[in-house]
């Protein structure tokens, strides 16, 4: 990531007023109290994956290091806050205040699962509650794009895949957002020119309908295309009528620039209609005029289902454009992370906190928590262990139980494991560098490959386990146990759904 | 809307380049032909309405409008296109561009239909390209959001929505316009605290679990977020059991405080369960207390489509926090505007342009064009017409064609007429001032209490006509013959689907 522009959003001011009002309510609230400075630990984590994911795919993480740089009451913040009723003594305590907080991470472009704690920070209460929506909105989006650009990469099957969604994108920093995250997934480049200056991604595109509507005919509107970018020609052939007219004159051109002495591929683009038959039409034509390797684009409203359909139907497509369904992950456009508070600092030291529910699957996890990723020799992935912070680490053979049940224990042997939860700032000090986001990508290239198809594939993927280390779990059934969660029962049965 | 605050994304530098590559591409492909001073014609429209809608309502122009304002390549954009390969004689126009263009659009808060050009933009050929995705980008995502959100007020029946989102919006700048457009759709407010200082929107918000899991009980936290906020108390009942001790708890605080001699109607908010039953039980345990108008706050997962099915239930709710479904416009995340070159400048003045398919739907209506919108007596409206510029405005008897058919000839008597397409850049001088969202919601709200219930209601609305005039049905209809649409056919059928 760029730090010498100023466009990067979240180096700009002001950013610290994007918060809910309650946050601010809340902290005003614990100040009064002179509970604000009382030491918390609130963990980011999510329940649930998109519909038949197997897994997610972490991104944001630069987008909250960048927050917490910047991180500063304006005069004009204050002013506003004091404007809508805050009082001036808790506006001043603002004005001075310092992040003197740790956090711990997963890197971005790591493979992540329901109800880990992938980002984990401790601090003073108030300051804790205040950064909560922040986190959220900027962790939440990416991943989720970062994980549907990975199942649509994964549908291409190494073709490559490029990001188009700007245009549809919700508001321009989602584009920005969405883009980056796109290219973690595994996207090779993007359309988005400012996204690309910012993190240093490649830039892609060809030209728009407008192009040839802009010329008398079309052949003379890709004629002029070809000799304006002799580089890079990719010719858009639905303008009007792809049989009869686009790829025909397609064909035409290239023939023309090879009896011209250069050498071409040849390649098109296709925006609408029946891809597979258009595309395997194209391929026939290209072979015809002997093109024995034409790049045959495809965009319109794809995604990883599409793309497998069109795969798996034969469509001589080998370069994907997506846009709108990628960068709104339209089948499912947010990821519920949440941020909960699962320990106080008290006079007994580090208490944990639990969120109770009627439905068990809203129950927290409570503790300061670390997540321990186990491998067989092979490097493959076998389960991840929450261990509470100060717990051993077992080795060898692994002795856990179900996040829900409690009670069912299981067993499992490991070759090795890794610790995924990384400390990232100390004390208010960032303490990692910037990483790029090509090696970002790497990384998650890397993580993916390992994790077996079974967790991956587009339908009914295997569920992995993510399991509680045995004080994790013995510390929350003894909080349930605590609160009468077994024991009682009200008459018109559960409240909750 | 506040231009005093560097934080309004729009004024921040560098956004010339949110656009796609493909728009710098084509542009330096018209300069190379000296092509791109040639004068044109570009409007924005969307061809359909998110599942279930009647109507849209228009937002997002202020977006346009501030970035038609500090459009400018900085030495870093140039830098940045020069690194990726555009010659340095395209980089020097481009430092000295200027936006010598004429803009028309309907003002934000109007409702508007499907095919309807709600922007039209006259200006160079290169520059009018370039533009092209910031203004998708612009006005798709805030059009989506204020549609959603008049959808889920009608579903409350004129109960407050407040807008709770920002923590799953799509990016940072997704929340802020995000919460922008839901208060221009009839939200009372948001949560949003920046989008609160930008827009002059109210913000609201009560407090969260973990305010109520930082104290040793509940009881104690309900007393304390009281005694702090004496003017505002709406406190959160289901952290740990809503009925057997949150409803209880707070029907116990009022009354203390009421005991005080203090006065209180009681308020609570229910975010997880059965909001129905929990809501009515609410109702009881407050009526038995003597409290006769509670206010009731639900949120948790809701739509226009589970609010009005809580409607139904009876549930004793009377004030809603809509989120993630509102600004992600979840059922149908992306509004699919589309900018389509209508007319060009030639050697005989104005020349109509049209994009053809295979699919009526797709095919563009050619001309520079005007809505007008014909109502009744009792301002009702009953359909808009698109004329060409220039051509004379009907009254009484209107005579239009149908879009698609062309043939099919609509007449139909109107009381009086209002045109909705206004000048608002005129050689890219801004000629209108910004208007406050309070006053856009006014003028929204206005707009829809005109709409009749058939075109409002939440499932199978009626479509309300949107129709051609005699000259642009006639110069449609003289391309498509000139184009020989209605005389061939592949061998194989259509080819577009």
């Amino acid at each position: 990531m760029n730090h010498d522009t100023a466009t990067n959003w979240a180096e700009r001011k002001d950013n610290v007023l994007l918060t809910d009002f309650y946050e601010l309510t809340m902290f005003n609230g614990f100040w009064k109290y002179q509970r604000h400075e009382q030491r918390a630990c609130f963990e980011y984590f999510f329940r649930l994956l998109p519909p038949h994911n197997g897994f997610a795919l972490f991104a944001g993480l630069e987008q909250v290091l960048d927050y917490l740089r910047n991180f500063k009451f304006s005069p004009g913040d204050l002013e506003y806050l004091q404007q809508i009723g805050f009082e001036t003594k808790f506006l001043d305590y603002l004005k001075n205040l310092q992040l003197n907080i740790d956090l711990w991470t997963v890197p971005e472009g790591t493979v992540i699962f329901p109800n880990e704690p992938i980002l984990r920070i401790e601090g003073p209460l108030g300051v804790l509650q205040l950064l909560e929506t922040f986190i959220l909105n900027a962790l939440n989006y990416p991943t989720l794009v970062a994980t549907k650009s990975a199942r649509v990469c994964y549908a291409a099957q190494g073709d490559p895949v490029m990001e188009f969604g700007l245009r549809r994108a919700q508001g321009p920093d989602g584009g920005l957002s969405g883009s980056r995250a796109a290219v973690i997934g595994g996207c090779v480049g993007t359309s988005n020119v400012l996204a690309g200056k910012l993190y240093g991604m490649r830039t892609l595109g060809t030209h728009a309908h407008s192009w040839v509507m802009s010329f008398d005919s079309e052949l003379e509107a890709f004629r002029a295309y070809a000799a304006a970018f002799p580089d890079n020609i990719t010719l858009l052939v639905d303008t009007y009528d792809p049989l009869r007219s686009g790829i025909p004159n397609a064909v035409k051109v290239f023939s023309e620039l090879r009896a011209a002495g250069e050498s071409h591929d040849g390649s098109i683009r296709l925006d609408s209609g029946d891809l597979a038959k258009l595309s395997k039409e194209a391929w026939r034509l290209f072979q015809e005029a002997g093109f024995k390797n034409p790049t045959i684009v495809a965009s319109n409203e794809l995604d990883e289902d599409l793309i497998a359909e069109l795969k798996r139907q034969g469509a001589k497509i080998n370069s994907w454009g997506v846009g709108t369904h990628l960068v709104t992950a339209s089948n499912c456009p947010s990821l519920g992370g949440v941020y909960k508070l699962v320990a106080i600092f008290g006079k007994n030291g580090w208490e944990p906190r639990i969120k109770i529910s009627g439905n068990s699957a809203k129950i927290t996890d409570p503790g300061r928590k670390r997540i321990i990723r186990y491998y067989n020799a092979e490097e493959r992935p076998l389960a991840d262990v929450l261990y509470l912070e100060g717990e051993t680490i077992q080795s060898g053979k692994i002795k856990t139980y179900e996040r829900d049940s409690l009670i069912k224990e299981i067993v499992f042997k490991a070759d090795h494991y890794q610790e995924l939860t990384l400390k990232t700032v100390e004390d208010g000090k960032i303490a990692a560098n910037s990483i790029s986001v090509q090696e970002i990508r790497a990384q998650a290239l890397k993580n993916l490959a390992q994790l077996p198809d079974e967790y991956r594939r587009l339908r009914y993927p295997q569920t992995y386990d993510v399991l509680l280390s045995p004080q994790a779990a013995q510390t929350k059934q003894a909080m349930l146990e605590a609160a009468n969660f077994y024991r009682t029962e009200t008459a018109a049965g559960k409240d909750e759904v």
